[in-house]
């Protein structure tokens, strides 16, 4: 069987460890060669500043790392948490492989803070939904700075944000059962902005100034 | 809160129990409502006879639970099941909100049966993966007959289905993480073939002639 990798295979465990000395432990990560320093670097300019998912008591870390996986392969550089009911999620440890490692992850509490800081740098929020005011979501803009808003996998989005976020989004569904996978929605419209915004080039041009870059691979490099 | 249905919101455990007794258990079940009935042939009228997914020793019944319902959600009427290593996966209870009510299931051992049958009714056949023949995903015409196949979460595609498939899809990719979620993947396919295709008018006109959907809506009407 050839070694290819495929698109949707788990990732798989590193297969080599470092052995840690008293000394190396010191030592601070560097990306090890210019390959990955390059694929760091390629990967940073494609991130997109303005695309956002808000995950929003989300309770299955499974669903949430599929999430954060997604957030990963379509260049969203940024997750807000907001959690109320329960802890923050625990999402594993930090192996190479985990997407944990490179998205951020801001945690929220409080409705207002969350939604308020968003739309004052401009975002229009879209929640998932079915209301009268939900429009399907190519009929969204979502080259636009967006976020995204999905909420528990029973009863949805909590009320105290519904009530502050008015714009709805939903993905046609042509079968008998009204509704996915939390973590499969989130990636269907993430993949639909990924479309929208590579059409429109906003992958070939990157997001951030030249010095935030240089300041990003570094410290990705750490990572 | 309000009730609206999430569109990603797992569906709700049935909240009635028809109690069984001897005479009523004898009795098959019929649409109780022309409403109901109306919806079921609305479904049926969007079913895409020539759209298929093939799953090939994915192993966790999650992943091919969310699989079925995203199959359900973008027209998929039936599913190629191809179980070699391990039994066919249990899907648990038929509960009404499960879409494996609704997507037919074909099981399969033998690759040459399962990729000759779908090429000899002139499927294109799309498996998933990264070799040099790969093409991205937006890159295929999507309403031809089409089958996707996809491999276990650990080894991908098994060598002796890759042998018989030469073409490739794949999802684009921005991230540090080299795969999704196999359920996750499947879902992004599907979408992007239900967005080819609903441009095309796919879902508008009938794949079926008027007396197998009669049967059909019967039958279904039953389940």
């Amino acid at each position: 069987m050839d070694t290819k990798i495929e698109p949707w295979a788990e990732p798989r465990k590193a297969k080599k460890r470092v052995r840690r000395t008293r000394s190396s432990v010191q030592k601070i990560p560097q990306c090890r060669t210019d390959e990955r320093k390059a694929r760091v670097r390629r990967v940073v300019e494609r991130r997109q500043r303005d695309l956002r998912l808000i995950v929003a008591n989300v309770h299955d870390p499974h669903n949430v790392s599929a999430m954060l996986r997604s957030c990963d392969a379509f260049g969203v550089n940024a997750v807000d948490l907001y959690y109320t009911d329960t802890k923050f999620p625990n999402l594993g440890k930090k192996s190479s492989a985990s997407a944990k490692k490179w998205v951020e992850q801001r945690r929220h509490t409080e409705p207002s803070v969350l939604i308020g800081g968003l739309r004052s740098k401009g975002y229009q929020i879209l929640s998932t939904g079915f209301s009268e005011r939900a429009q399907p979501l190519t009929a969204w803009d979502l080259t636009k700075p967006t976020a995204i808003m999905l909420g528990n996998e029973h009863r949805g989005v909590d009320p105290e944000l519904d009530a502050l976020v008015p714009d709805q989004i939903f993905i046609p569904m042509m079968g008998m059962v009204q509704s996915l996978n939390v973590s499969v929605a989130a990636a269907v419209i993430l993949y639909e902005a990924f479309r929208q915004r590579d059409a429109a080039g906003m992958y070939d041009l990157p997001a951030y100034d030249p010095d935030e870059i240089d300041a990003m691979v570094e410290d990705w490099c750490r990572r």
